[in-house]
């Protein structure tokens, strides 16, 4: 089986090529694809496979390391657009990706970056979910390590955004921890400590739920350039400085879907028995 | 640049093909191979370049990581042996690669495993280095823990080796700490617990100084066997079992080599820019 190993911000995954002949993948084999040591080794395995929607390029499917499917990656599409347009897949610049969510438009810039289209935010407390008895653009929450101020965004998962003076001493375990489990996230959430450095410019650390600090969440940084816009701090293209590389994060107003641009690449070609 | 991945007891491998022209390999570049994420990851870079001495068939190098090079390792020969066979760059079934430390010896069995002959034991207290006033086949030792028994063997690297009843409930980590630091090893020493099953099969868990409990020690197994036999507990060939998978020990007795045989095998080919 030929696989290509690509890279986004150190997210990595194995990328197949399934558009000719359906790949039958079982969650064996996808551990196995996933084992760093007895494998190739990656966060995500994904498949390009012949679109089903007549209006798509490509199906893109997505598998966790433990062999459960999941809907969307915003790495994972950077990664699955370059790889489309790496091996003559499609012509690009502009690529309908069929995703679990419906259609992705994901566009390949001159330089290499990729740009995918990551959906309008969700700014109403039950749709995030978070409990608030009406859409704010700050909510204060009471914690046990004190009251802080916050934002509540959904990316399709829920963001908790704090403003803080700075992102190097910013006590993101901490105040992860206390503020992902808080009572008022229903479904817990994750938790961005942003820096403003300018109207165009901040830097960013997220706490994802469950997982602890990561060093480029890419939802994380669209609710933190959401956050930052409901504020007034921010102008409506901001480059995102994140812990494991950058991106671009581009959105307006209301239900204008947030742009995320950012790096895609091939590390390495292989073949492998499974 | 073509490599071959490939791994043993779960102790993973980079393998290049130097025979042909020598390949100068920067700190950085070895770094990358190296990477999991953003390179093709491992626990080492292997070399097989054209042997300097007429007595071998191929000159072995290996990397750690950090780009420092190293003499030998148990594990790396094994898989090395088994790509010069696989690529047909000698006909084996014994193959003369020479180390960092001489010309060894290696044989690939018809089982595909593959044997190697890591030296005699050293025994004698002041070459492991061991503060004894006479070499003993036991040596008692004060800790902090309290008074154990252990054996004192280097296979290049100093090794303690415990008996115990139960390998499941040996307290590896404190033992293996308090041990591993004891000042009567001054160069501190790696720590092996042993559970006899029968004279020829064992079960082990080592304590790498300065890792911590490993997987699959291949000198941990080797001064196990070797301490095991000096007890008058072991045949002279032993399969030991631990965590990351099974070796099978041969030693004699006094200055004969100890035979480490154990499984390799390629994992997938490559191609990657670098």
């Amino acid at each position: 089986m030929r696989f290509t190993k690509m890279e986004a911000l150190g997210n990595d995954f194995v990328v197949l090529n399934a558009m000719q002949q359906p790949l039958k993948l079982s969650a064996e084999q996808i551990k196995l694809l996933s084992d760093r040591r007895r494998g190739v080794g990656c966060d995500q395995v994904l498949l390009a496979e012949a679109a089903r929607d007549v209006g798509a390029d490509v199906r893109y499917r997505i598998f966790n390391a433990d062999g459960s499917e999941v809907e969307h990656c915003g790495n994972g599409v950077r990664c699955l657009a370059r790889f489309l347009v790496n091996e003559g897949i499609v012509s690009g610049p502009r690529i309908y990706v069929e995703t679990g969510l419906g259609i992705n438009v994901v566009e390949i810039a001159r330089d290499g970056k990729v740009t995918v289209d990551m959906g309008a935010p969700l700014l109403k407390p039950e749709m995030i979910p978070f409990r608030a008895s009406a859409q704010e653009v700050t909510y204060n929450l009471e914690t046990t390590s004190g009251s802080v101020d916050i934002s509540a965004v959904s990316m399709g998962n829920p963001h908790a955004v704090l403003v803080v003076d700075d992102i190097a001493t910013a006590p993101v375990h901490e105040l992860g921890t206390v503020i992902g489990a808080h009572p008022r996230f229903p479904n817990r959430t994750n938790v961005g400590f942003m820096q403003v450095k300018s109207r165009d410019s901040v830097m960013l650390r997220v706490y994802e739920r469950g997982v602890g600090e990561t060093p480029a969440c890419g939802t994380g940084a669209c609710a933190a350039v959401v956050a930052g816009r409901l504020r007034g701090l921010l102008d409506s293209t901001v480059n995102v400085e994140l812990p494991g590389g950058q991106l671009e994060i581009g959105w307006r107003a209301d239900s204008e879907p947030v742009m995320m641009t950012g790096p895609a690449r091939a590390v390495f070609h292989g073949e492998i028995n499974i």
